[in-house]
């Protein structure tokens, strides 16, 4: 396969990794904004029956939407025969149904137009609460490729004697594969969400045997950093030591990263999908694994 | 017909103002972005079987457009019959062409994701540069209005013996329409661009002639102000009294008002489709015209 690497600002040097990985080229492109804010996009490398990957992730996603539309189209103009997006971070996944009337779902918005933007779409643990899979929302071939095996490695490294905690039920999916790989045991606690910023957590009852162990959290997104926050207030209060708190999307809003290190948090590591000084372990691999396989599916 | 006017954020005075012409309800909306830089969009008014005229200009596009696709998908989702947009400042409207190779055309691009997105489209004066009618971009109907009339009943208010001057060929058609309106003469330079700020202005021979008249530049967009500036220095070195100059669209980019200011102007006068202190006269009255015309079209 003759794969070209397309990064959206920002993403370059990811892209030169995975062009290690995948033994492919990067192209030169110029992707910029005018002074009146319109963008521009320009792809310089022939693209003459290739496959093109526009590599970004999606985090922020509104001022970042243009300009991955235009990739696209420039990767199509240059010739490329499918043009994919392998998004570390893939956005709009939280509202993916309607909880008041007149509300737009914004998820299926969001990968209707991206299904007619892209040929395939490959993400990292992409946020599926409700669903099951890509390919609910997403009417072309998805990969969602998982962080789980980078989070193993890391703790494996790092972290002597683990229990897996789970701040809410969402998390288990993590905290079951990663326990289970490290031979430890886990617990998943409940979360009760009461707004945006307003989080609480039950069902603890029963976490202290494991209390001589590393309590380490474990949850896809860190966000506000409250569901973080009130499950190492919940393990502090049952008498663990300060826990390790481990994200894969470092979405980290304005504000999250200091009251979380305020927390009785002893480290906080995540992985390089969304560039943050908390980046411990790289999805690299996995990522570009999803690649080649979507690549393969599409022929 | 039962409007309801659908504003997008900032744009809610100019939506009230087009109701009491249209005599059409305002929705009432929760339009926001949530602390990850993800928005959110609902419509709590009742649209079951209604034309939704999502109003908004779309200056500074980028960060506007997700919220624009999900304001839409809001209005269907309360049962909306049809949704337009009206917009008195359309964006991507200068990259209507490929000029090197592996351009994304951004006008068709933002055009096609516009006409799956809305049932028609009301602007006041696209920048048609090398296209004739937004007919060519958009698949579904469209209406183009023009602020010629505003223009001409503001410079009869506040400018005796004007000579109309358009500082480059694109710009005539406006000056055509405003000087014979006004009965008045007029001049055409012509502009030579070297990139995106670097402008110069030739042809002016026998401009002279008027120059016991006040200058009136017309353009419609005022962006960087280099080509009014340039403009206005050549009638400065022409012995015309200080310009009025008049744009439609204050785009004016960071530094260019200051700059404008500087120049040999007496007076920078824009239309309110792009809210700015420069504001003199409204497109108000054309671009309820233009909704109602649409409307009408679509039955």
């Amino acid at each position: 396969m003759s794969l070209l690497l397309l990064p959206l600002p920002g993403s370059e040097a990811l892209a030169s990794r995975l062009g290690a990985l995948l033994e492919a080229e990067r192209a030169d492109t110029e992707l910029r904004r005018f002074p009146d804010g319109e963008s521009y996009a320009r792809v310089d490398t022939d693209a003459a029956g290739r496959v093109v990957v526009v590599v970004g992730s999606l985090d922020g996603p509104d001022l970042k939407l243009a300009p991955l539309l235009f990739a696209a189209a420039a990767a199509r103009a240059r010739g490329a025969s499918r043009v994919i997006l392998a998004a570390p971070y893939l956005a709009y996944m939280r509202q993916d149904a309607s909880f008041r009337p007149g509300e737009a779902v914004t998820a299926r918005v969001f990968a209707r137009l991206l299904s007619t933007t892209f040929d395939a779409v490959v993400a990292v643990d992409p946020h599926l609460h409700r669903l099951h899979s890509l390919d609910e929302l997403y009417d072309v071939p998805t990969e969602a490729v998982s962080a789980a095996p980078a989070i193993v490695e890391y703790l494996r490294r790092t972290v002597e004697d683990p229990v897996l905690v789970g701040p809410d039920a969402e998390s288990g999916r993590w905290v079951g594969a990663v326990a289970e790989a490290l031979g430890a045991p886990s617990i998943v606690f409940e979360k009760i969400r009461r707004g945006d910023r307003d989080v609480s957590i039950g069902g603890a009852d029963g976490a202290s045997m494991w209390r001589a162990r590393t309590p380490v959290l474990i949850d896809d997104i860190i966000s506000t950093g409250r569901t973080m926050i009130g499950a190492a207030n919940v393990l502090a209060a049952a008498g663990f030591r300060p826990a390790v708190c481990v994200g894969i999307h470092a979405v980290l809003v304005p504000g999250a990263y200091e009251e979380l290190r305020s927390a009785p948090i002893s480290r906080i590591a995540t992985s390089d999908t969304i560039a943050h000084p908390s980046n411990e372990f790289s999805v690299d691999a996995p990522l570009a694994e999803g690649i080649r396989r979507v690549v393969a599916r599409l022929g």
